[in-house]
């Protein structure tokens, strides 16, 4: 089945996505059914394309790759302002759904928020990987798709394209969710798993991660912990019908840790990860980000290197843990790829 | 919604399922108006009970906690013979899914695999967590149940409820699998763990998983890795598309292993695991199970006790592994709900 698609942003996220259904059209459309057709894509720094019968991808990752805007695409296209606001984009063309992938503004979700609410208003299905609506205007924004009979899905916002909504939403379906825990920061679990398995400090490591790009030049919204803090307030809202922000997560980071207390930790048959959670007591929701030391058995002290996982732990099936990439173009791309499948699975039957 | 069910085998798994649909029937009537109706069970050992109007659960599972047979069941009942023949009851009684949860017999998947055919041809979807139909003769009731516009489901066969087939289906979606590769035998694990942690030998830790009831009498189907290449051909038949027998597969055992060739290989900072794994090389499928040496920074590694764990290498997302629970009376139930839940979703869509 054809899906008319808007990309909002395209940058490295809906780049990633524009490669992967470039490469994959053939399978996605033999083993899915699913055709995708990219009808706009507007981007505040590459500018805007429309085309109703569909953007021919190669070119368009072409014109991309070599550093030119969106209007220089050179296949048709409809005549444009060189840049079209998306809301006015969004209101005039029609699409199934919008991929929104413009970056994340933690303290207001904006524009990003507007985005959302114009497309499932005028009926479209939204699937994002900014973190902002979904911290900030979870419950609105899905009683806003309900109302609209539309999705509002958001896999990418956490451990990018590893699945952890799609795995609770289906595979874990039954079980009721008593608490989640994970590690949701590639760069903190690099800075410290170099910390103790090349026995650097704090500041070598970080600086390491700043030069092999996991880090980056202001390195604050990782190292003291305002990324995981929106990525487990998007969990709690998520999957537990919690009403947290930012504010209520009580917050440490691991700058303060020193190569010793690593060592230290370790001596004793433990390894320092900074932890995210969301726990369940009655009708209360209370979610941390800091530094624990977990014993060597629990599969979260396993994971190594810019990863990501998460630990389900619940009724029926105990504790079940997931472990993936946590961020990436392809990755993230695929996010985006999968949150549309899921709509198109639905749709079919 | 309300689906009439038909329960083939009434032991452990039966009866896990029992206790869930019990303690949790307005929790899933509430959060996934899933509304299941038992209108039939039949065991060899414990009888049969015939209600179209449904069983009341509590009743039922205090009768079986007594010892007694499905035929002592106090509530309205059909009249019928003490044991009726699944066959028969399948071809009898009306009902939207059948649940077969008789014992594996990983020769000729006998009887399940008949049951599962007239269910299939009766118009019924199938749940089965017996690993005898789905390990000889998948690709065949899958291609039934396609042509029956009915569900043919396994979440149960490997890792019991650990989703790894929905974690495929869904999350997973729009990836190729180039390899899965996994912990898949629970008595293995807890007996490699057991002598790499206490220091026990082979014989020692075998012995006591004997004594905790990880492993059987005679447990030849475990440490020879009969189990685990059972659920491998699985894994590529239903995964990959393969057309596996079980000896097409690779196998090697643990019970060579000793305490030394152990703790050697913990001094390299390598671990020793009995690795199931399925490789897609073009159209070429191949399995094995054997024991192999990990380094420590494989997720795999970490994984210690009776726990089960699945890496799918993928194109898109590269490795993302699950982890959790490999068997369980509560967990194999969960496993036969979930796939429920999944006919319900579609069903709703």
């Amino acid at each position: 089945m054809e899906y008319r698609i808007i990309m909002i942003g395209c940058g490295t996220v809906g780049q990633g996505l524009l490669e992967i259904l470039e490469k994959k059209a053939a399978f996605l459309r033999d083993v899915y059914d699913f055709e995708p057709r990219i009808v706009a894509i507007t981007d505040k720094l590459k500018g805007t394309v429309i085309w109703p019968e569909g953007l021919q991808i190669k070119p368009l990752l072409e014109t991309l790759k070599q550093g030119k805007k969106l209007n220089d695409y050179p296949g048709p296209r409809e005549k444009a302002d060189e840049f079209v606001d998306p809301l006015d984009l969004i209101e005039k063309v029609e699409a199934e759904i919008m991929a929104e992938m413009t970056y994340t503004d933690i303290k207001t979700g904006e524009p990003a928020t507007s985005y959302i609410k114009k497309a499932l208003r005028t009926g479209k299905h939204v699937v994002t990987s900014n973190k902002g609506p979904a911290a900030l205007h979870y419950a609105e924004l899905r009683e806003l798709a309900r109302l609209n009979n539309r999705h509002f899905r958001i896999e990418g916002t956490v451990m990018s394209g590893t699945p952890v909504f799609h795995l609770f939403e289906n595979g874990l379906a039954g079980n009721e969710l008593l608490q989640v825990k994970g590690i949701l920061n590639g760069t903190t679990n690099f800075i410290l798993t170099k910390m103790e398995l090349d026995g650097l400090e704090y500041d070598e490591a970080l600086k390491l991660a700043q030069q092999l790009g996991y880090a980056e030049a202001d390195p604050t919204a990782d190292v003291e912990g305002f990324d995981a803090v929106a990525k487990v307030v998007i969990l709690a809202n998520a999957l537990m019908g919690g009403t947290l922000k930012p504010d209520d997560v009580r917050r440490q980071g691991i700058s303060h840790l020193r190569k010793k207390d690593i060592l230290e930790a370790r001596e004793t048959g433990q390894r320092y990860k900074l932890i995210a959670s969301v726990k369940k007591d009655g009708d209360k929701i209370t979610a941390s980000v800091a530094p624990e030391r977990l014993p060597l058995s629990d599969p979260l002290s396993a994971v190594m290197g810019a990863q990501n996982a998460l630990t389900f732990e619940t009724d029926l099936m105990g504790r079940v843990t997931i472990q993936g990439a946590g961020a990436g173009r392809i990755e993230t791309g695929f996010s985006i790829l999968s949150d549309m499948l899921a709509i198109a699975r639905c749709a079919a039957r």
